[in-house]
């Protein structure tokens, strides 16, 4: 069974799992993968933690991928861009495999390069819309860097505009977000990205229908993807059958 | 901390997830529900189960129950309305209280009588978007009963087309679905129904923005609705801590 480490933010959870069970082929409720979710939205603010602006959130994220094993998951996913800055602490403290979100990216990337034939841009240039936190652990820079990739985020004015729109979509004003992203993804293009990913989970659910140049990387969608191609029925039982494997309860 | 026996359907269950977040009076992610998902989407269909042509879904059911209270649930939710022909089952098997879509509904009949003036028909007539299973059953027909209130469901060629939409909803095909049900909310509007309830999880799906008059009653928005009251910041040790209450897993 696929556990979804959720809830950061609660919306993203929700479009992930969305994307999850459109990315699906079903043509009834048996055919989709057996799913639980733990949506733990008291898990303390990544961005602010990785700034050195908040608590630390791992213990929280522990306490809920235990309920996700207690459950009976066998495969992981967290739809958090930020909150991967932990995945090795994670991985490190559960025997499931924790699928990576940048990985999920990087696939997506080599996929669309040969799918739209948009190349990489110049010198292999990937713009980033994220939170201040996952810019400043370099997490998508250094693992796209092992595939020949150059991350650029915007520059310090439009970072904070997109921290601010990410706010946002948390407090559920998505129309004010949506300007504010459009706008740096349209200087990140002109600064030669020829590719932008939404490296936050928030940024989809605003930039939603918002892509006619099929410039944009949905990491929540890559995500998604991987999850079905992990959980593919000739793979299932490695996502765990659903009933029977826990004694009814009292 | 709120658990969710879903997956019945699954598009359905992230609906309902959608309508929680969306209902929660929230500024950030820690003001939202803690919230455990199972989508158990290999419980067998609960119409046919109930119409005789298909096995007992209750054991799948329980054992999704039991993840659930394995995961540290405190409080159920079951976005499903055929589901609930096993409510009283699932209730005995378990100290933890499940929530009733039918009274979900019953208290939004009532409160949207006094907010648009909309009365609730000739005799009290409310008409019902159903699966043929949640009507055999007479779910809706005798809670609502106790409120003086009177079910009308389609005719047969209708409710043909009912159970034909719930089902391209489940096969993704929503578009096709969205004619066949407006057509159904018409015919009961015609017989004297002022409100109809979308007693399926699958109907709101298709029929999202579709209501100008303000006559149809989503049943998955009322157990949301029903979730944020149970689950109110003043009640919310009821609802359970997210963290800390599992050991860390090994």
């Amino acid at each position: 069974m696929l556990g979804v480490l959720g809830g950061m933010g609660p919306m993203a959870t929700v479009d992930f799992l969305a994307k999850l069970v459109r990315a699906t082929p079903a043509g009834r409720d048996q055919d989709h993968i057996p799913t639980l979710v733990c949506s733990a939205v008291d898990i303390p603010d990544r961005a602010d933690a990785i700034l050195g602006a908040g608590p630390d959130p791992l213990p929280a994220m522990r306490a809920a991928l235990a309920r996700l094993e207690a459950g009976g998951a066998t495969r992981i996913a967290i739809p958090c861009n930020t909150a991967h800055h932990w995945h090795a602490a994670l991985q490190a403290g559960t025997a499931l495999p924790i699928l990576h979100i940048v990985d999920a990216v990087a696939e997506t990337l080599a996929r669309t390069e040969t799918e739209t034939g948009i190349a990489a841009g110049t010198g292999g240039r990937v713009g980033l819309l994220a939170t201040d936190g996952t810019l400043r652990t370099g997490l998508y820079r250094e693992r796209l860097a092992r595939r020949g990739l150059t991350c650029l985020g915007p520059d310090p004015e439009g970072q904070a505009a997109v921290a601010a729109a990410i706010r946002l979509v948390k407090a559920h004003r998505v129309a004010e977000a949506r300007p504010l992203l459009e706008a740096q993804v349209r200087a990140l293009a002109e600064a030669g990205c020829d590719r932008v990913v939404m490296a936050c989970t928030e940024i989809p659910i605003a930039l939603a229908g918002s892509d006619p140049s099929g410039r944009l990387v949905d990491a929540t969608e890559a995500l998604a993807r991987a999850c079905v191609a992990a959980c593919r029925p000739d793979q299932r039982p490695a996502c765990g059958a659903q009933t029977a494997a826990l004694p009814r309860a009292a």
